[in-house]
């Protein structure tokens, strides 16, 4: 069939075959299929969806566009995890030690992407010494002995995904939940995943804003895995304002620490626990949802999940002792507290303009070139529904420079103030599995 | 307001504005927006539409994409008429002369086109000597003198229309109303015209196949031309089985000259009585339908047209005692009747695949490249509800060559035979001013 015939079909409501949507994104992986016509059947999509069987196929032809990374010489079930974007998201840094210390073995694979922080590799980048330049065996060799290890995406992964995404990105076609789906599992699939837990943030600072949409997207992608034989569970949460209080990198590295020491924020140590427990399910480690996490707050409360995370930064170069003198991170030359200009309670903390805020400072990349400081960012001290004095600090402006206006500008655009008391947003909206 | 944003708007069902749209066009004619933004965006019409005043726009910003003709040094008010496709539409030879006889002036701009058989100018090309190489200044000169001439497309006219024509035929975005009608209007304007007759037509073998999207298209293309200053009518006709009797490039020519003799097709006839009458309409030379009518008539009775289309043939280096000795028109080596199967009532003549077999001869280009037979073709001896004997003919094949068969084979797979009477259809079906 010819490429026109298939966007006639999808544009007139049709379900592609297998065997279609493989020539069509192998064609378009090798430049036989233009960007011309991708870029009308995605606009085509777009507009008629595509069947779950449909969604299954794209996902995997992206898959064999590339590399698949091969993870079976680690013992074990290799449990992914993966979080929708978001603003102040620090689970990785907890989960990765976390899980690993009850025996779920976690072989990463992480990049530094776009954002208004860096990716999991730039935020443990801030612990001094630490890297991910290690090559595949000593990455199998290091999950095999400490359960846990990150490695840099060396391998070319996805190619018809990276070239669709950019193509997309430019067509008015980004936001089609069947290739959102598969875009996010065709990477999951290809990292080597046998099973998958995803972490689907709603809201403001999230890339879905309304419940509905994510529900849609989330269970898109659970249906996704499963159908491809990777079991994949779904937890739903709350985005509507950042995730803990920390946004920046090395400051969510120390909100990070002070999670594997029970001592964290109240949101982010409970979607640690809950993704943690659902990752030990997957793994076959525990049984039920209850013993999983069972084991995970004995492990933070008898250490073993900061001696975890002591292991892993030591056995990639980093210095462990950032994890008992936090003051070794880098840190940033001004502090600025943000004071409330009026009394009430909290009512909204725009996520989104947070993380604007935190790019502003130089906490994000904007473009690919963009370097990072590790050091800087914005320290919530109140969340949604807290109590606030006149003159009381919002937040902590960590910056490197004196100019910081538009920060403080965005901050209080962001943070709103209310005479009534208000109900804070439950955390945990769903779970699809 | 970057593409893609323009792209977004569109797919969100937004209305684009004059300048957006224009300079898309134009920016899609220089190069600086690709192709791959451009299907996308077409693929967003196609499912979202355009306003009235958004076609508007994209008509009138692919005229100015090009060329434009300047007709202001003939005299009067020029009228063209456009037919949408069709099998067997000999209108334009038989309007041209026609409307010229009674003082409408005829300056027409014509391709040769692909399809079933050939256009305008390889029809008249079967009259030997006949050219359409004349300059500029010699045009104006023959429209002022004799009130009719032809020209060749030489000057770049709605470059954008093209490089967005191709695109569409490769992208599945062909079959959008806003982006046929704007096309069709596009054309017609940069051409020169004062006011435009649309013939549109409808059934299987027209490009419209269900009267509620001929209805469409054409109101959407009179609403273009009014809007910008065009007076434009629409006449929708019948396409259920081709019009008139002969299907090929000189038996069009000599079905022509029956027609401006009173000795036509009585559906060839009514047609171009019809779109005629509206030219003559639009163009001043008569108040109403009805007189613009009875001077067709006279003109055609009095032999007046019969002259004019001398005239012309002779003005542009055709020999015109072809009028007189059609034998004079090149003549196939071989003629086939196609006798009928059963006796009965003819029910169906499928006008498309007759055109089909018509292209098998060798009538039309299948490609740029493909050579014309001027001399083949198909000539109908029955039309939809006239009865039929077993053997009698039921068209004639005019062929250069003895490999008929799948011709045949067309064109009883074309003409169906029912047992009871048929009543024929309605030629004329509508009109949209």
């Amino acid at each position: 069939m010819r490429t026109v015939d298939l966007i006639t079909k999808k544009r007139d409501g049709g379900e592609l075959s297998e065997r279609e949507i493989y020539d069509l994104i192998i064609g378009y992986t090798e430049g036989t299929v233009p960007d011309y016509q991708m870029s009308a059947m995605a606009m085509a999509i777009f507009f008629q969806g595509m069947t779950p069987e449909e969604r299954a196929h794209l996902t995997m032809a992206m898959v064999r566009s590339g590399d698949v990374i091969d993870l079976s010489g680690i013992a074990g079930t290799k449990v992914d995890k993966h979080s929708t974007g978001g603003v102040g998201d620090t689970t990785t840094l907890v989960l990765a030690p976390l899980v690993a210390s009850i025996g779920v073995p976690v072989a990463k694979m992480s990049g530094r992407g776009l954002g208004h922080t860096g990716g999991t590799i730039d935020k443990l980048e801030s612990v001094p010494g630490f890297h991910v330049e290690i090559d595949n065996e000593q990455f199998h060799r290091l999950v095999n002995e400490n359960g846990v290890a990150v490695i840099g995406q060396s391998a070319d992964l996805t190619p018809a995904d990276k070239k669709l995404y950019a193509l997309r990105d430019v067509t008015g076609t980004v936001n089609s939940i069947p290739l959102i789906a598969s875009s996010i599992m065709s990477k999951k699939i290809a990292s080597g995943a046998d099973a998958i837990v995803l972490d689907v943030k709603t809201g403001d600072g999230a890339f879905m804003k309304t419940l509905e949409e994510s529900e849609e997207l989330a269970a898109s992608m659970v249906d996704i895995g499963n159908r491809v034989g990777r079991r994949t569970v779904a937890v739903l949460s709350d985005m509507s304002q950042p995730l803990g209080y920390a946004i920046g990198n090395a400051l969510e590295v120390k909100e990070a620490i002070d999670t594997l020491k029970g001592a964290g924020p109240e949101d982010l140590t409970e979607l640690c626990l809950t993704l943690g427990s659902h990752m030990t399910v997957l793994a076959g480690v525990a049984g039920t949802m209850e013993e999983a996490r069972g084991l995970l707050e004995q492990s933070i409360a008898n250490g073993k999940a900061l001696e975890k995370f002591k292991t892993f930064l030591s056995a990639q170069g980093g210095d462990a002792s950032v994890v008992d003198h936090p003051d070794r991170l880098p840190t940033a030359k001004y502090r600025y507290e943000v004071p409330a200009k009026e009394a009430g309670f909290v009512s909204a903390i725009a996520a989104e303009r947070i993380g604007t805020a935190a790019m502003l400072l130089g906490a994000g990349r904007a473009t690919k070139e963009s370097k990072i400081d590790l050091a800087v960012g914005i320290v919530l001290q109140k969340k949604i529904g807290d109590p606030v004095n006149a003159g009381e600090s919002l937040a902590v402006i960590h910056a490197n420079t004196e100019e910081v206006r538009q920060v403080f500008d965005e901050i209080y655009t962001s943070i709103k103030i209310s005479r009534d008391s208000v109900t804070p947003p439950s955390l945990l909206v769903g779970e699809i599995s």
